[in-house]
């Protein structure tokens, strides 16, 4: 994989991409002298997405990437002031045109872990009014990746380790940056590439791809290619006519297949010619433009043969259409028979793509035991999150100047979790996920072969655990504006995931009806929570 | 509404956003000696969106912009040159350094348009090479912009053209260009405004927005305001301590409503005062981070009281959680009853605003006659588009060197309707609209007052019409790479979306079982489509 470019010559999100109550609410705490304020939130969600059990945490590096970058530009304020209240202290206008994110201090689950409903994906501290005005951006760029990570994740556990898998949804993204994140975060979530060039430039995603029904469909036939010859793989030897060896295979072909040598269209054999001429090494036919049988798997097999013939692997072929599945078993026979006809081994094998609006449900039986297909081509599935496309994540108030701070609202699924916290997984002697554990920041970690009293979430009793391992999940990240780390390189984080996920016990991982994953309170943290919640109003 | 400013300063889509098999495919006509030949695309969907039978046409400033900015950079062509293979002839890099869209013409529907399945929203012509580069950029600009300008489109059916529809969906949107995207185009479908500064900065949308929880919750009500004191609106005689006043009618408010005037929560009240103070003409208070009726109401109404008594007036409230229709009916009475007690008639019609996960469904209940809210704010369900979230739109060959192209696959719905064409829609004498008709370029358009038979798609028979009046549909806008003129306003394409709409009939507009509208093709098209399938393989 190439690594990761020019991490920055992506235009990081704007200061502006936020929500005007943002601005507004950042005036009502400056007018208050609330601004310097310390204050902390949490960025977390409250169920994990698509039915399952689990998600993956992502989007961190591109959180790091705006805040470092956050400032205020001259045009940013002064727009600001042209939407708040035409006497608004110039001195705020001042305070703003200041701001960065230097007194900001974030804790985070490094990306690819495993979260889990109301652990924080991100501590984010520092004075009240800027880390007030991080919301929306922060929920932007958080939400969305870790839900295509997830989805991803899915998919792939469907596929099986074998199957490669390719993000081709670009075209189908929700605006020019989301396909730039759906590429991204689906190859964290355990994709092999995509097609966005765009990620493999900026993010260092393998990227992959061949040719389109409009490349075969633009020939006619009788197009002369300027320069049909090829030399042999090997480099030695004279080079050969393309055209003209592909001819002389056309016709074998359909005597062994039984077809007339007019049936295959001529436009897409030269399509297929065109292409072989510029990608020798990397030849692939498309084979559903017109037929698949009466002319793109002919087609097909005469140009791979002739260049099989002078030392050159074709790739395979790519089906966009009709029963895939079916299809795939049906030409990887044709391959098989083939290559004992002509004696050319190498044919057997080569590569069979798929794609078409392939979802959850084809992936399961594209994926299952004895199936020819080689290569996924996902796209819309993968990209808009069709099953739930939000992963709804919020971003919640937990202190100020070292109070806990908690919404008290009528609908108890909105309730939040007061104070600065700390989060634990706790593991069993087997290696397995037992739960997590949130509690108060200043109280002690959780020890390793030790009795713990904990209160799951929502249950009504408390539970004891005797964790044989403790990890703390939030990481430090960024202290005072300043990085305490580099983040690890998308690759890692997409090795990451897959450990990740391979620790979690199967009735989690499940896609449907899974097990949930218990998170537990500590004793003092429960016990915050009911004191507030007896003296009623805080 | 503000002129949409900056309208370049927002990064357009880069030219690397493509799918890697265009620059493969572009390789491939390069070593064909085919990269110039003229070639013409469409980009059209096949279905309209959400079981409806209208779609609106979307995208296409950020289209023009894009292709106007349409050149690859060193490191761009540097780029695909590390991902080609190693022996690729230089001169082709050289050509895609030279590359921009100066041989570009493009066709396409206003936005705002009332869209049809296989009515082109787009023609794109030019040299071969860079008309398919420009495929997946300009699929992934149109089809999401379509998709939520017609889902923002239904939301304003149901909501009626009283309520005032908020856009809030930018934390819940598909990346951070996603949310810019969506709050541009929920605009132009229909709504008031957005929460999304940045959409009102670039775009010119109008944003919106006072305060959220964590605001209210930051309070504890033990902080002294630093300037308590407030002038009156009309600017004449003393200010007056505003936490103090507030406190005098808190008792009032308190003895009206028979609550005790501890129950209010004194955070809540100091946060109100603090946003009033703030914000004296624009007082909003958001009533659920308490309690609504012991808390969040009896602390609004003497913040509203209070500010009242200086002769500002206070914008209303809003509910984000709970049964926001019953909510909002029993807030709306305890107005009355109040204005009533302190008469103060002006309390009675403050603005009720809601929010909360509010889909179609619950927006149908929200409108309902006799609904005291006035202001909806939607966020995911316009944002993501749950029910739909990709309107699958395609770009296809039609002609090449002057020839027709058409895809003949085994799957009827993936054929494509070959050749250069026309498109018109036929309104009838009571200035209906009868259908839309597409034909040869060549063809003379269709006269008013003509008849004309025509082939309705999907039809076996044809159909006779007598058009009162004949529009022609696709507007040449980019003519070899000049912009011909100037595009229309957001603000206007929005209102040319509502007459569009507005000209619709109701059976069309229906959001469930609507009736079809009817797209046909003219004699001599639907010839060629079947000379074409006649001559099986082209």
């Amino acid at each position: 994989m190439a690594a990761e470019r020019d991490p920055e010559g992506r235009a990081a999100a704007q200061p502006l991409l936020t929500d005007l109550y943002q601005a507004t609410m950042a005036l009502g705490y400056w007018r208050a002298g609330r601004a310097r304020v310390h204050a902390e939130f949490e960025l977390f969600f409250r169920r994990c997405p698509f039915g399952g059990a689990f998600t993956l945490a992502a989007g961190l590096r591109d959180c790091v990437r705006f805040l470092r970058a956050f400032r205020l530009r001259d045009a940013d304020v002064q727009f600001l002031a042209s939407v708040l209240p035409p006497d608004t202290d110039p001195s705020f206008f001042e305070h703003l045109r200041a701001l960065d994110c230097s007194g900001v201090t974030v804790r985070a689950l490094p990306e690819g872990s495993l979260a889990f409903p109301g652990v924080p994906l991100l501590q984010v501290s520092g004075p009240l009014l800027v880390v007030q005005l991080l919301e929306t951006p922060l929920l932007c760029l958080v939400s969305y990746a870790s839900l295509v990570a997830t989805n991803a994740a899915r998919l792939r556990l469907i596929a099986g380790p074998e199957k490669r898998l390719l993000e081709m949804g670009l075209r189908r993204a929700q605006g020019p940056d989301g396909g730039l994140t759906a590429s991204t975060y689906s190859y964290l979530g355990g994709f092999d590439s995509s097609s966005n060039v765009l990620a493999g430039q900026l993010r260092g995603v393998p990227v992959a791809g061949t040719l389109a029904h409009s490349f075969v469909t633009s020939f006619s036939g009788s197009e002369v290619p300027p320069d049909p010859i090829l030399a042999p793989a090997a480099g030695e030897g004279p080079g050969v006519d393309l055209a003209a060896s592909v001819k002389e295979w056309l016709e074998r072909v359909c005597a062994h297949l039984g077809l007339g040598v007019q049936e295959p269209h001529p436009g897409e054999r030269a399509a297929f010619v065109a292409y072989a001429l510029a990608f020798p090494q990397a030849f692939q036919g498309l084979l559903d433009s017109y037929s698949v049988w009466r002319s793109g798997l002919p087609n097909f097999l005469a140009v791979a043969l002739a260049l099989g013939e002078l030392g050159y692997r074709p790739v395979g072929v790519r089906l966009d259409s009709g029963d895939l599945l079916q299809l795939a078993q049906e030409v990887r026979g044709v391959f098989r028979a083939t290559a004992a006809h002509f004696q050319v081994p190498w044919l057997e094998s080569v590569s069979i793509a798929v794609s078409n609006n392939i979802d959850e449900e084809e992936l399961v039986r594209l994926a299952q035991e004895g199936s020819e297909v080689n290569v996924i081509g996902i796209g819309t599935s993968v990209v808009t999150c069709p099953q739930q496309p939000s992963l709804g994540c919020v971003y919640k108030l937990v202190s100020v100047g070292g109070q806990p701070r908690m919404k008290l609202t009528e609908d108890p699924e909105k309730q939040t979790l007061p104070g600065s916290k700390a989060a634990f997984r706790l593991l069993g002697y087997d290696g397995s996920l037992l739960l997590d554990v949130l509690q108060l920041a200043e109280e002690p970690p959780p020890q390793a072969g030790q009795e713990l009293r904990v209160w799951p979430r929502g249950a009504q009793e408390p539970r004891t655990v005797r964790p044989a391992q403790v990890e703390p999940l939030l990481q430090l990240w960024i202290h005072q504006g300043q990085l305490c780390e580099p983040l690890p390189s998308l690759a890692e984080s997409r090795a990451f995931a897959q450990l990740s996920l391979s620790r979690l016990s199967p009735e989690h991982k499940r896609l449907r009806s899974p097990a949930l994953y218990q998170v537990a309170l500590s004793e003092k943290l429960r016990d915050l929570v009911d004191r507030l919640h007896r003296g009623g109003l805080l």
